[in-house]
């Protein structure tokens, strides 16, 4: 099933994708797409209803498919590639870092430049939801508490992130850094989340081309690793790193976001976003 | 004011701590101490109440005095003999890390260990909550930002933290490792929040000594520093910083949390904690 919401920010209504490719209305069955819904099988229930009998819906706006995430743990260099690029060693063992939960937006909003940033980057990740409240969980078990998949942008800003001292959460989580989605794909559809292709193109040329295969530390180790250090929550957003391409690592020069750059990517049964960059305005932060 | 929520985890209810040393019941007045509180003056409505005509509650347990925080962000190494003893130079500008908002728990709530902690250290710290959205704000301003204050004791697992690879994270935010509280006290009873005395004991021998007048970046610097990296929303919670003292640094061997010690901490105006340490029990996490 591919959740969806839409409408004003902060009050977005839901809605999911039928088979045949309309938007279908949620509201009259559920207030929103909640991560209450994500236990005791509540999810199940909307696949009850029959789809066609449901308001097809104008989609304007749309925002992030679910609420309620109480952390945006994120992983670094979590593909060989992307490693090699970023001139950094292999990790042994997975580097996590924080995603302030206030970066996340929708999946077609403003990319909003920091004031005065020069090294903004783009990173095609996919995104695990957190189902099930997950602690010292087996890798072999892990797959069970995944609600499912979306697409994440991991923008980063890389002076903040690397030349301002400290860890790397200061460049990770500037407002609009976060676009999720279009949808909250229920894991039922990804039958394999660790063989699906994704790409990110910026005004159209493709800049990062890479597949989950090729992750150092796949989903299930990420879940099972994490849920040793903290509880994992329904909600819970995971980003899983990003293949090669990003533009902190181009030669001969680093290619970095610009005003009026237009950013797509795609995960292979996860949709597509589509992001315009602008400079510092505050007025499309709040959009 | 010196606010304060009190119950079984995720039932408190609101009250406030009166001149005379009674603990005020609220809940007649507003249905929790939530973020939307301290926006809009809604606060201040609060103190044209008379306290004696609030029913008087007998505290059992005390819980986060707020509800509402998006982020709960730490600033590492800002007090300059803490960088001494972890032997880390002084940052030129703010080390920033994020604790996971799950750590959070009330001031008196056991601490648990993860699974095989051998490292596990303590860190009294001031916590600084913010009541005004804040975005570019400069150092002059900043306090005008603040809704209150609160002790915060930042758990830290240093193994996790410093010997697993990757960002600090990974060992701030175990469950149980954010105590806070036991007040959230409103800024106006906190005229200089950078003259206030702080201390620590494990166990009833004093650890940590500090003052925050020793803090090399200033609360008001912190929250202007912030700002230009991220948005500041009513709620979020900045803790700034250790003084000398902690685990880790002891000579001539560090010292770390065993199951049975008894931490306790205070700072000037701000109350007291208590905390029993305990080895994995996920019994004693969910109270």
């Amino acid at each position: 099933m591919k959740l969806i919401r839409h409408g004003v920010k902060g009050s977005e209504k839901p809605a999911f994708v039928h088979t045949d490719g309309t938007v279908r209305d949620l509201s009259g069955i559920v207030d929103d797409i909640t991560s209450e819904l994500f236990v005791n099988g509540e999810l199940d229930k909307l696949l009850e209803v029959d789809p066609l009998e449901l308001p097809v819906v104008d989609l304007d706006r749309i925002g992030v498919p679910w609420v309620g995430a109480g952390k945006f743990i994120a992983i670094g260099l979590n593909y060989a590639d992307h490693a090699a690029e970023a001139n950094m060693p292999i990790p042994p063992e997975p580097i996590v870092f924080s995603k302030m939960l206030s970066c996340m937006s929708g999946c077609n909003d403003p990319v909003v430049l920091p004031k005065g940033s020069t090294k903004s980057d783009w990173e095609v990740e996919l995104g695990v939801v957190i189902g099930k409240r997950a602690r010292y969980v087996t890798e072999q078990d892990a797959l069970s508490y995944v609600a499912g998949y979306c697409i994440v942008n991991d923008l980063s800003e890389r002076e903040y992130q690397l030349e301002r001292g400290g860890t790397w959460d200061k460049g990770k989580g500037c407002d609009t850094f976060g676009p999720i989605g279009p949808w909250l794909v229920t894991k039922d559809e990804i039958t394999d989340p660790q063989n699906l292709h994704m790409w990110l193109d910026i005004n159209g040329n493709r800049e990062q081309v890479g597949n989950t295969k090729t992750m150092i530390f796949s989903v299930a180790h990420l879940i099972s690793y994490l849920s040793k250090f903290m509880t994992l929550e329904p909600g819970d957003l995971i980003t899983t790193g990003t293949p090669p391409g990003v533009g902190m690592g181009k030669k001969p020069f680093p290619r970095f976001l610009k005003p009026g750059d237009v950013i797509t990517l795609g995960i292979e049964r996860l949709g597509e976003q589509r992001q315009v960059v602008y400079e510092w305005d505050e007025k499309l932060i709040d959009i």
